[in-house]
């Protein structure tokens, strides 16, 4: 039996960074603030939480499906955003759900919506609990709710039915990335989404997420992996039809895609797949600086070549990662088929690069992705999310934010979010911090950039601090031009920068549907909308 | 000056087929009938039309914007169905809308929905009319309305801002293709979108109708190229932010497109462009039967090729379009690029065809794609509209129908449609018709198959025997497992299809969106939903 979740930190209990993992970070910390050393916080431990009793019991037709015991709320507490990872630190468990629901089919979680409506209880549904944008919080509207019911997933876990011809599949919306993989391989098939979170989020949570995978072009983004849908929603079911296209109507499928469990708990879907790759080319190439390496990509992008990955990182992202000196710009570049010799693509991308005076390192060998450069900055992704349970402890402000920006801005942009972000940790700490930016999916009208920022904050007023820095970047990032988020979803962290962003009159439509869909307003409250 | 635009039939005054074209058409009908001749009808005289009384005029401010001349009334009446071509040929104009506006600007427009919301009158949003759903007719809702106003945007056709580095243009709605097209070529950009209806049909009404384009695989159907959408409604302006991509709740531009004018007028939109190609490498690949031709593009679609071409024709519609004999399905493929040769793409699809037994016709020229069979195909499709004016009057029955569905479907789907549709055509008629199939688009999960028949009919019972045919052919294509349309849209005449296809609770939050959007419940009455 696998080990069980952490109730505070990333993955299951014993996995962690290895001891070298984390002395890398923290050299690199110590080097960053000009430090020898941190002011250290023990992690909570389980038995020491107190939680508020449960203010509700399931009924007795329901509570097989329930737990209200402390590790399962205590797991279900949080997600994984900074403030998530300080206030667990804090010990602060305040908004565990009252209960904890495993449904192990749709009657189950129509049942759970049933009793719920009647009970005036907030349904909160879970995901995988990788939100970092506090998307899976038991928030409830005390106006409406007695208590917090969250619904987790993960006893729906199966990959139910494959067609080949189409290469696609149904597949429960509890299916964690890794087993959805292993139950697709025997047919040779992958979705090949592979989100930063793949190991501890899950299907439904991507779609309803909008999750981007790793991939930096063409069928990547959840949205254009789906088939059809199919979601419980307090009125019934909502079930779209599985086609490859259609053109009637406002598509239905988008939805219930973004979503975020304000309108239902998706159980189902059909998944586009894809054949297991054979052929692979790929490396990383070097440039002068960040913004020549975004040019050269702009023009790869533009060709119609749609390689596997173009990820571009700044001299800083490079040297955190250890994937450079900290004095070039870096590409990493791939290109994959599981039909044909990927030769001709690769070299004309190379030659997109060279013309912008991109030197690649490696190119040649086809498992240059997993070596060099590439393969530093590709281990260090993997990583990334258990670094929070070393430098939260420390008082160290460590956080991400994604956007998406068209290419005649990108430039002023990329200044304007830079300088915004780095004004503000030196207003907010005392001290300078970094910012640094990479390239996660790339489209031909423009890039989705990925900044992540490191500040030395401190423990009396760590949730302050990120809260204005990050109203510092996303204010000028909204100004420039940008979206809040291209992959990360807006849950309650983004809520005030969603509300600038899209559409008044959007709103009020979703509003519209929320109230035909969910009547008494159960669904995640405070997420997207307040109804 | 151009020549106005014909009150009944296809395009300009003065524009038809030729005579060789028109000799073809009628010899290929004789043939597949077994008849001598046909009953003639003459077409409808404008002088002759007896047109309703306008039911209200428009307040004198906006007077200069409108006409109720019996010409705009007239050219406003339909769209290009044959239901609308046989009601035309009748010389039965009831449906002319009161009044026809021609705005300027946005704030005319605002101006329109105004004035209409006060007055109770119902607001026709035109595009360019060339709707083969009944998707613009004045239809009113005798219950809400006093009168009809058709708004056609073709005073509203500039692309007012080009920015090259993201290959993107803001164009305003009333764009018709060749003047759009025209206004980009100077930037060496397209948007590269060739409906069939390319020279008489808009921008906005492409978005409006989720229009799909003459390429075959991957950035064709106008969804994929909207980068942008501005939208005025009954409430306001619905305007979404112009984003290479973005994942923050679900996509507000999706309510729009598709939405067929029942939420607002569409003045505006970022576009996706490209630049123009380059090189080219095409052909046309026959294969000894559809299925086995199916199979091979099933191959290519999943290989990750993108041919900007792929179509297949079954036997039938390759004889009656003069592009085969009869005997062999046809393949008609084409790359092209604005980057690079493209002959190793080519390569590798003609060896997939290779692996099915499909011989190449002439592949190697790089003007292929206008010679040979698929020469002979490019030209048919482009003047087939034009077709109707002289089979209608024939009391022909000549129409097509489209859909989408997944491959492990697709070789019942296609038996199911056709037969249904060739009893139907027996049955309802007393002669055997013909049914033939292309495919317009292919995704790597399913074709869309289009579908066209031939029925010979009796003047006086044309669209009743036009509607049994139709309503045969649609029940067996939904039963099946399609899309009631593609990219031909919904309208008033798929509405009992689209009202089974679509999931009641999205119909219900549509509904609810509608009610927030247009109140008065004045947009296209009877179109998509009824509020």
């Amino acid at each position: 039996m696998t080990a069980r979740l952490k109730f505070f930190g990333w993955g299951r209990e014993g996995e962690g960074l290895t001891q070298a993992e984390s002395d890398f970070i923290l050299a690199r910390a110590r080097e960053r603030f000009g430090v020898p050393a941190f002011h250290e916080a023990a992690p909570p431990e389980l038995a020491a939480l107190r939680l508020r009793p449960p203010r509700l019991a399931p009924p007795p037709t329901l509570a097989p499906l329930c737990s209200s015991e402390s590790y399962d709320r205590a797991a279900h507490t949080y997600g994984k955003s900074f403030i998530d990872t300080v206030r667990g630190l804090a010990g602060d468990y305040d908004d565990a759900p009252d209960i904890v629901a495993y449904p192990r089919n749709e009657a189950d979680v129509a049942a759970l919506l049933d009793w719920a409506g009647g009970a005036q209880v907030a349904v909160i549904p879970f995901g995988g609990g990788s939100s970092v944008v506090d998307g899976v919080a038991a928030r409830i509207d005390a106006t409406r709710h007695r208590a917090a019911l969250t619904i987790d997933l993960r006893e729906m876990g199966r990959v139910v039915e494959v067609d080949r011809a189409s290469r696609a599949a149904r597949i429960e919306g509890g299916a964690f990335g890794p087993a959805l993989e292993a139950q697709l391989r025997p047919h040779n098939l992958t979705l090949r989404h592979f989100p930063q979170s793949f190991e501890y989020s899950t299907l439904g949570g991507w779609i309803a997420t909008r999750s981007g995978g790793h991939f930096a072009t063409l069928y990547t983004h959840i949205d254009d992996l789906v088939e059809s849908v199919r979601m419980v929603t307090p009125r019934g079911v909502f079930e779209t039809r599985r086609l490859p296209g259609s053109g009637a109507g406002p598509a239905p499928e988008r939805l219930a895609i973004g979503s975020e469990g304000i309108l239902g708990v998706i159980t189902e879907a059909w998944m586009r797949l894809q054949e297991r790759p054979r052929f692979r080319a790929g490396g990383a190439v070097r440039f002068a600086d960040f913004f020549t390496a975004a040019r050269a990509l702009r023009v790869i992008a533009q060709a119609g070549l749609y390689p596997a990955n173009c990820r571009i990182l700044d001299p800083l992202e490079a040297y955190n990662t250890g994937a450079g000196d900290g004095k070039s710009a870096i590409m990493v570049l791939a290109f994959e088929s599981a039909d044909h010799e990927v030769g001709p693509w690769m070299k004309r991308a190379l030659e997109c690069c060279a013309d912008h005076g991109g030197t690649p390192e490696s190119a040649e060998r086809a498992d240059a992705h997993r070596e060099g450069a590439a393969g530093a900055w590709r281990n260090a992704f993997i990583r990334m999310p258990y670094a929070r349970e070393i430098t939260v402890p420390r008082a160290i402000i460590n956080d991400t934010f994604e956007t998406a920006i068209t290419w005649d801005r990108f430039e002023s942009f990329y200044d304007r979010v830079k300088a915004a972000t780095e004004d503000a940790i030196r207003r907010v700490t005392g001290h300078p911090g970094e910012v640094s930016c990479r390239f996660t999916h790339v489209y031909p009208d423009g890039p989705a950039p990925y900044f992540t920022f490191h500040a030395l904050g401190r423990h009396s007023a760590l949730v302050q601090m990120w809260q204005e820095i990050k109203n510092a970047a996303s204010d000028a990032l909204l100004a420039a031009g940008g979206t809040i988020t291209h992959h990360h979803a807006v849950g309650r962290q983004h809520r005030r920068w969603y509300d600038q962003e899209r559409p008044p009159l959007f709103a009020a439509a979703l509003k519209a549907a929320k109230q035909v869909l969910d009547p008494h307003a159960m669904l995640n409250p405070g997420v997207l909308i307040d109804p």
